[in-house]
């Protein structure tokens, strides 16, 4: 066995704390990864605090790992110990159903194995996420990583980053689309990166004004103050797409009114409870709501690859895996820019 | 000018009552129509009784109109007197904006000119319905009507059958796609014809048992009872498209649970308030909600094609016009099988 070394929430209430646990040796067609860094993911927070129900405890979280192989299984045919590698929201799947066939376990009829907070399948072993010294994993649900770039900004790539570039090539955005993204956090920048590079036109609609700046920085051609409502009457019928990350509270008409005829509204977020939605505000313009989770591994290895090839990453601050629960409160307030990616040396 | 008859709202709280008006001679690029029948639809009932704002009142309704062309303007290319004719929901639009020039006219920017409570185009001359024994419209807004189909089951496909074939049509729906439809009445009793005409194995969703043996009449290849939780159970992600005609308040997430991954639930009524949307339920397959409204002129006449060609007409009852206040009585408690057409010569 595999002596591992993590942090672990082992309840709801209470602070993150250290954990140590065992991972089986390698299977013959799985890699061990020594984890680099690990991002911080909004999940994490509401699996840990049992907001979508109770969850396994002692909880692992972590579903934004990159690392480098340092062991491979005798059959592993794609990886190479040395190599560096990535791990995101799912470690396993049926790999029989439709979706597992195309390629799009995110879809899996029997649930994808969540990397953590799941059962390895057929078991009642619990899978222990990133916030952890070193991970074993399927080579088919592991990623390459190109080393060209700066691999704490990577992490984050493996959920924030695939869950906005997803739904993003899904419409196929590019030249010519007017592209909104509502919410300026850890799934909103990467949105604003990734419509900016596909050569979309993109507004960042937000209700602070200070953030307009940033926004720009990040590839937003346009800033709109959602609170100013001559800006928003002046957007009516504009968007093609609105990319909308905001998993509060919030009035879906009032964007669905921004869409052009045949406009869809992008739902990655997940508020409280269900948000009321005018009929009419789609069916007069034909507009639609679509939601979208993550992408499947083919995809998630495109995007890293288109990531390595355009030079985008995620804007992180790296932080020691003991300010954890520092974060988590920090996260709780928007307080960061615009993602936390532990470095997991700091756990060693 | 021409004298009409007709019946009309004096107000939102009293029944309809005869009316007399006048209409302008037939200008140059118009068409007279002497109304043979119209059909009597929900939205007829909402804006004589004002539920969707303050109406124009004396209000004549009436948006599913076919009859016989008695004279043409003189500069008329497309239609000769003696032919027969239809007039939708609208009767003109801006024609500049690019809705317009797309030829989906309902979605014109300035808002499409409706058959009734509207104004005729830059004056404040209010536009009749077809509850009339004539009308005169542009012939651009005109479509032409087949003599092969009993004209009575024409007149409802101007509005409850492009409703629905429209966005069927857009969704590119047919052979080998499982398509649900949600209501029976005047629009889901043609979404059930059209849907199985394209191809699709077709289900009726009702919550009253009574209504399989019609619904399977109209077309429909399987019918599930809603208010049966272990039939529900077994269609959850089950198909491609539902097509929801439900204007009363219903819980919006039960059925898009019922969709495939990519499925879409095309919305064409409108409840009396907003409902709560679930974006899980949407997130978790990719799924979609599109609101979709009537159809644009070149496609109603397509329809009308079509139906011609696959001899598909409404189903209705035939009622004279001093029936109507009745007739609005049944439909509220939707006692029609299924649609109310009013047979215009029982008016003069």
């Amino acid at each position: 066995m595999i002596q591992v070394k993590a942090f672990a929430a082992y309840d709801a209430e209470t602070p993150l704390k250290p954990f140590e646990f065992e991972r089986k040796e390698v299977g013959a067609n799985q890699v061990q990864i020594e984890i680099l860094y690990s991002g911080v993911c909004h999940s994490d927070i509401h699996t840990a605090k049992g907001d979508w129900g109770p969850a396994i405890y002692p909880l692992v979280p972590g579903h934004e790992i990159v690392g480098r192989i340092i062991k491979t299984g005798d059959d592993v045919k794609n990886f190479k110990v040395g190599e560096l590698a990535g791990v995101g929201c799912f470690v396993d799947s049926c790999r029989q159903c439709q979706s597992c066939l195309e390629g799009e376990e995110q879809y899996c009829d029997e649930g994808m194995t969540g990397t953590y907070n799941s059962y390895e399948r057929g078991t009642k072993i619990p899978t222990y996420g990133g916030y952890s010294t070193t991970i074993t994993v399927d080579e088919k649900y592991t990623l390459h990583v190109s080393d060209k770039l700066p691999l704490s900004g990577v992490a984050p790539l493996l959920c924030a980053g695939i869950t906005t570039y997803s739904p993003l090539r899904h419409l196929k955005v590019g030249k010519g689309h007017k592209v909104a993204v509502l919410g300026l956090g850890g799934l909103g920048h990467m949105a604003v990166k990734f419509a900016a590079s596909f050569g979309a036109e993109v507004t960042m609609l937000s209700g602070s004004p200070s953030k307009e700046a940033d926004a720009k920085k990040l590839g937003a051609h346009h800033f709109a103050l959602t609170s100013n409502p001559e800006v928003m009457a002046s957007l009516v019928n504009s968007f093609d797409v609105i990319l909308n990350t905001v998993s509060a509270k919030h009035d879906y008409n009032t964007y669905l009114n921004l869409l052009k005829k045949n406009g869809t509204m992008i739902v990655v977020g997940v508020p409280p409870a269900g948000e009321p939605l005018q009929a009419f505000t789609l069916i007069g313009k034909r507009r639609s709501i679509m939601g979208s989770l993550i992408g499947g591994i083919a995809e998630t290895q495109e995007m890293l690859d288109y990531c390595a090839e355009h030079n985008i990453v995620s804007e992180v601050e790296v932080i020691n895996m003991d300010y954890i629960n520092k974060a988590y409160e920090r996260m709780e307030k928007s307080d960061v820019k615009y993602r936390f990616v532990i470095d997991m040396a700091s756990l060693k």
